[in-house]
């Protein structure tokens, strides 16, 4: 019965998944009267087993729905893929919000980390699984077989995911790595395929990508407990690795530099500057000329301006602040990317995991903080 | 710090576990002022954000707690054993009920059935996984390795389980099938080494034994779908087979006669002839004589015997009349193993899955009425 | 010692190779006196003693040394290669041949049929096993891995390899297989990557495609084992499929007629009308005029021409026939691809594998002279 | 037909046996009128074309048969069985000979040490795989799964097989290794199923017990070249062990002792002084006042008493001492084994391989000599 309600699902067209997702909405709501009952008689004896009955009544019967439907052929993978669809609609019916919180308490608990097992990708897994580096990565996009090929060479690149046994061979999330002698200052190292791969030195390992697979998982967060666990593998298994970092987008740099309240018309003329400097045929000198001013806003930016509740306003730099890392350095230009050059003039950065083996999780608290005062440097790059 | 924790509570003695299950039920309960503002805002205004998030205050925040320890290390297979833990101090302290009821709502949704794999085992399987079949097959025991091969030999015994992947190597439940060309009438066939394995007609698969395997899982619901799995799985790879059966104990049924209040005097009196006519050196006569009212009786016990919920008194009998299968055929003796002998007078009965692939499902509703007219049969058997 | 003999071998330009192998013609033959001596201790005592000393001492130091480096690191890898760059020094140098007469008698032994395993590749598969079908198919090739993946597909698509333990993940062979409603006429179905991949009356396996991917290999026949496992294969797997064919191409036919001495001048004269109908523009009827000339000239050359030893003169016609198939039908046109247009003017034959079960061999010696009487069609195509 | 062939064979009983292996020694001989053309025309002309043409006559066409039988239905393994039957034939039948040396040249060939693969066994491997350490392990026989189990922990015990992958899942030769802090002096350790597992300086690994499971590949080496990558193998994992000694029998020491020419007289006393200090109820002295003349005995047999080829007499001795072993120490009494008791007193030996990774094979030819003057002690141990 489970798979044939998905089937039917799966069947609707754009007005009919609308019209389902309404119906979740609005006919699948706790028992009003139910509640009543239960708020009354938690009122008249307040003991543990009526807030719980409380609790229970409270519960949308979606909840029961969506568990029965997991029971369906393929049935996690079909949910997914049902909020998924789910997000498309919710965009454009914000009143659907309470039918996503039922979503989002189901998937937290299924796909919670403890679940979710580190899988090394390599050149020997199934074809049918690294496709979905292919297909997924969207931070540096690969262009063909043969450039997997080298993400995948195991001398020197290496490539680990979260697979859920219920969810197939599409990895939930993969994280790209590099073994290199040096901290990196720019993306060109990702698509040398001609590198040599024999090297005695490779003490740093660099995050350089990080992917989500599945659109109906936002908002379930593994990317922490992935890099966690990456690290840690890598530790264990290359010993000669001492140095973690990443190599970062900045993406909201380049919107906050064109509108920042405190002092638009310099950061306008800034932004225009970084953007000259990028010009075909610039000399050296003129990038060196403007380095220093952009680096500072970048840092002012990433380090110094929250969101109202005291969240650092760039999404990448919130993720790995409170993960534990710290901001290491601001390189420019790192990349001439359209699409960096278009988030944030072609800057990158990186954040350094510095975790020894004992402590990676008592930094997050006061991950931003530290930052700020121990580990930007000022000579960014070249 | 959610391995240290486990590590801590692992190192408790019984009074160190009984004060942490304490402190659980009596300090880790929903906040009683949240709970209280929730219901005025939800009785101000009805809306389905008010009532989610009186669903949300008053969970309790064990789950929270029980969800951070997953994460530990092998935090799954801990929690699960913490449960059973959990389990012996309830038995002392049933005013700890409520705590119970956080663990099960967690094991409901992390071991929802869509979320556990069938796995064949077999005598190429992983020695550490098979001696789990060692340990925990406690219906029909097994006397050592060579027994264990014996039930593993794949022309005409089968052995499947569902495993969890956060739970190794040992499987969470599994069900031991034979088989066989007729619908079985003793327990003889489990033990026979030298049966001739070669037979071009078996068409009757025999479930003989289910078993769990973790006591920390308990009230969890996995055997009707390994049943319906094994069904379908079997009937795909074994075309020949069209009849699936049990051969199932009786556990409440020599309790049940010894005591039923309607007839107390007769009920003993058939006890008493049917011990008599199992004693050594008694003829097939003797037996043949008690055979119809015992089995009259079981009969009687089975399908006509009710708790207060209307459902059938026999746990095995629940479970298999509920789960879509009938009452097929009442066997006695069909062993004599003590354990039998004690529960059921050496009775022993056969539940027919008469699954047609299209409703295994939909037999379920009405499988007690229906079996009571259509499939008990009046020539049980010797 | 025998890793660093191969490491220097490896590292050897041409002419250090070339040095190499007449050194091994030269100086490993047997010892002449101790072949004298066991000639006259077997003609004073014709013995089974004394003739298997004269095997002994008759066999060639350079198998003991072939044997002794297959004890290296990827020993017999790399002997594989040293025969590959063997045949091209053979090529120059005719009067080596005694040497690859030691390989052959080592490589016959080590990868007689007996010893290789039958894999069927799938898009599971592997990338580092499958990426060899991209490099090494040769009838057909590919375009890239999208084309792999079409010819992975499941559904109607297959291919299996004999792997060698101690070869790696490189097949000595594979052979491709599409499954369809129809005997294949031309090599459309092979690059249609939108057909249709459900389908319920595929009852024809195609094997349009065997490739060898070492040179080193060459004359060690592995090709009819390969086909005849594959059709039992798949007879046991789809046992709706009733007719294997081939889709083979006439290597010679093109040479054959323009320089058969019976009757040259029509021969030339119809290879001319066959090109000429070929070229773009042609109408359909221009084509049918020719085609019954060509199809009787195609079977004359298949069927009726031997080399000296009574043999088909075309390869591929030797192989399947004397396999046990028959000549089932003559396509043309077959396929466009210039290198069909060049051996045989685009023309394509199915041969045959009418192998019931019991007596794949007993075809074998007789197929040819079978397949001249029975299976040749005359309706060939459209 | 090559599997028929096998199938007739395995029907015959002993006689028919018997008569199979006489028609292969009389009828399957070379062709004496064809060896005698091959002899003339090298006589003529002494070529390598000639002498390989003679090779060629000369090999049994028996060679060619078992070839053949190879490409049957299992066909490697059953000719491996079939050679073990022909030795209890040629047990009887020395006329036989002939035959024999056919199926080794060929088993030589086809097991070549370069194809077999390195497996490490554990508690994870297969069941249908460890059971036959279970039935083959006869140095230190097992009591069951549980002893089974012990030697299989993977903190201090191993156990490494040559599988080959044409003889399915049984190893043709297996080694067991226990990781320990002191070179062992009795087969105490071997049966502590008690033992702690957990230890920070296992730094010896002791291989104390080989055995091949084939009867039929009686006389194909393999155990020195798994001796070697057994020690490369843990060597490359387990960093901290430095020793790899084993604890060898000496199987024909009692008999040597009590036989040896130079003086029985004095042999046989201390043989019997030997015995009567095993005796129960003796005292540790008695032993002490045996052991200097028991172990001087036993060196001078292992290290200056040769065969007529100048080899050592004892079995073991000669297998370890040539695969580049010296003997390090011999211990009295070192089990009260009732076998090894019969063999030699109780006494056995360990054979240190002093193998720095360079030169494992350097050592061979100068290993018996130099283990005289080096590694014998005197303080043998109790």
């Amino acid at each position: 019965m489970a798979s044939s309600v998905l089937d039917a699902f799966e069947e609707l067209d754009e007005h009919g998944r609308a019209a389902f997702f309404r119906y979740l909405h609005r006919d699948l709501a706790p028992d009003p009267v139910a509640v009543g009952d239960a708020i009354a008689r938690w009122q008249q004896s307040p003991s543990q087993q009526s807030v719980q009955r409380l609790h229970a009544v409270s519960e949308s019967p979606r909840q029961a729905l969506l568990r029965a439907l997991n029971l369906g052929r393929d049935g996690t993978f079909r949910l997914v893929s049902m909020r998924s669809r789910f997000l498309e609609v919710l965009a454009e019916h914000p009143e659907l919000e309470p039918v996503d919180q039922d979503f989002l308490h189901l998937f937290r608990s299924w796909f919670n980390a403890g679940f979710l097992k580190l899988h090394e990708l390599s050149w020997n897994s199934p074809s049918s699984l690294v496709e979905h580096i292919l297909e997924y990565e969207s931070v540096h996009p690969l262009g063909g077989w043969a450039d997997l090929r080298s993400r995948l060479e195991p001398t020197d690149r290496k490539c680990f995911a979260f697979l859920h046994p219920s969810l197939g061979d599409r990895p939930l999330i993969f994280v790209e790595v590099a073994l290199t002698e040096e901290i990196p200052t720019s993306t060109d190292f990702i698509t040398d395929l001609d590198r040599a791969r024999q090297s005695s030195s490779r003490t740093v390992a660099t995050l350089y990508s990080i992917n989500n697979t599945y659109p109906g998982l936002r908002g379930i967060p593994f990317g922490n407990h992935l890099i966690k666990q990456v690290i840690a593998h890598v530790r264990r298994h290359n010993p000669e690795v001492t140095t973690f970092v990443t190599l970062s987008p900045v993406p909201g740099f380049r919107r906050w530099l064109e509108e920042r309240p405190a002092d638009e018309t310099r950061g306008r003329r800034l932004a225009g500057e970084a953007d000259a400097a990028l010009r075909p045929g610039t000399t050296a000198e003129a990038v060196d000329a403007v380095r220093p001013a952009l680096t500072a806003a970048a840092r002012s930016y990433l380090l110094e301006s929250t969101d109202s509740r005291g969240r650092p306003l760039d999404p990448v730099a919130r993720f790995h602040l409170r993960n534990g890392a710290v901001l290491h350095r601001i390189n420019w230009p790192a990349s001439t990317g359209e699409h960096v050059i278009n988030q944030s003039f072609g800057l990158m950065v990186n954040y350094l995991y510095d975790s020894g083996e004992p402590d990676p999780v008592a930094a997050t608290a006061s991950g931003h903080a530290t930052s700020t005062h121990r580990s930007i440097t000022d000579e960014e790059t070249a």
